[in-house]
């Protein structure tokens, strides 16, 4: 099969759709941003999938999910494809975020630009250090963690990013959720339970430094 | 096919196994450590699927890369196959870490639990900062960037975590190489460009934050 662009015949439902295949949408979306940032004005699913490491045939299954976006003898327009995989990922408009949390590991992320590159504008960040709130870091108000409900709904805040310690997370996560954020992306190292209607994330960031050692420990020419 | 304990058989090569199999390893180790801390000694591969949403079949399939571990009519015992888990990912024995960079990023990554959890001991972090060079960071010394050759081949460092700006990210990568470093985990929003023998791990925390929007935009009771 081509990237041939067709009218997209019948695309699964997006909640049916692997979270594997959402998580690689990502990583072609990145890889476009890097062609258009170095001039390019098409693509096609072998040249994605070479910088990957996936194939093109994987490429092609992966975004025949949500359509079909190539043309012949073409391939995919770098510019229209990111426009539909930000579409797809819900990325197509700011999402205004809430940061709880303004310890090191908060101010690092407000100070991280790669949310707002993707459509992530982080305009509040709570905490109940009196020393902080009030305060402006990397240009983010920092309000008092009493206030959250308030600022919330006054920002139509759906997302929330948690950076607090473990041991409070599970409280913040449910006065976020009783605030009405729908989507929660948890750094604490614990697992959340919340609502089935709440969505979260956890990262894990051992997890990146474990695969590192499992390539360092197995690289091909050790074996 | 139920979890029997036989022979480990004909385990592939380390090098060959999919990369998205080894993080699914990451996570049925969190999730034996999280049993192990309930209480429990054993359980199967249908309670490690259900809770991490993987079908029994899965997590059969994805052990069956690395040998056989369970046992007939028992399962799989936590804490062998926790140990079994650490031998493949590596991390059976401590990494000491470099952390380059003590801006916002690598003091929060300095005070992150979970690396230390998981067998990572950040044990030098570098700045070019003459400010923070000789101050202790959560207890770890920050050495000027000048002194990374030394230190590294000192202190036997294998793996490193770049946490500067994107600007001077590559440009430290090198140094990191040509002081012997073999693995570099990169939170830099940048794209390293390393020799073959070196091993990067790349950490763009916007994926994590376009997972959920996904999951937002799509909740099943939407669709």
């Amino acid at each position: 099969m081509s990237d041939a662009k067709e009218k997209p015949a019948d695309p699964a439902p997006e909640s049916s759709v692997p979270k594997a295949v959402v998580s690689r949408l990502s990583l072609y979306l990145r890889e476009l941003q890097h062609l258009v940032r170095d001039g390019h004005e098409t693509t096609s699913s072998t040249q994605l999938g070479k910088v990957l490491g996936f194939t093109d045939a994987q490429v092609r299954k992966d975004l025949a999910y949500f359509g079909q976006f190539g043309y012949p003898g073409i391939g995919y327009r770098c510019d229209e494809l990111i426009r539909e995989i930000r579409r797809i990922l819900g990325t197509h408009r700011a999402w205004p975020v809430a940061m709880v949390g303004a310890g090191n590991l908060g101010r690092a992320l407000l100070g991280y630009k790669g949310f707002e590159q993707q459509g992530f504008r982080v305009v509040a960040a709570f905490d109940i250090d009196a020393g902080k709130v009030g305060q402006h870091i990397e240009g983010v108000p920092v309000y008092n963690f009493d206030r959250l409900a308030e600022v919330v709904r006054e920002q139509a805040i759906q997302l929330a990013i948690v950076a607090v310690p473990a041991a409070a997370a599970q409280a913040v996560a449910e006065k976020l959720v009783a605030a009405g954020v729908e989507g929660v992306l948890n750094f604490a190292p614990v697992t959340l339970s919340l609502p089935e209607h709440v969505q979260t994330v956890g990262v894990d960031l051992a997890i990146e430094l474990e695969q590192l050692s499992f390539a360092v420990v197995n690289r091909p020419e050790k074996v």
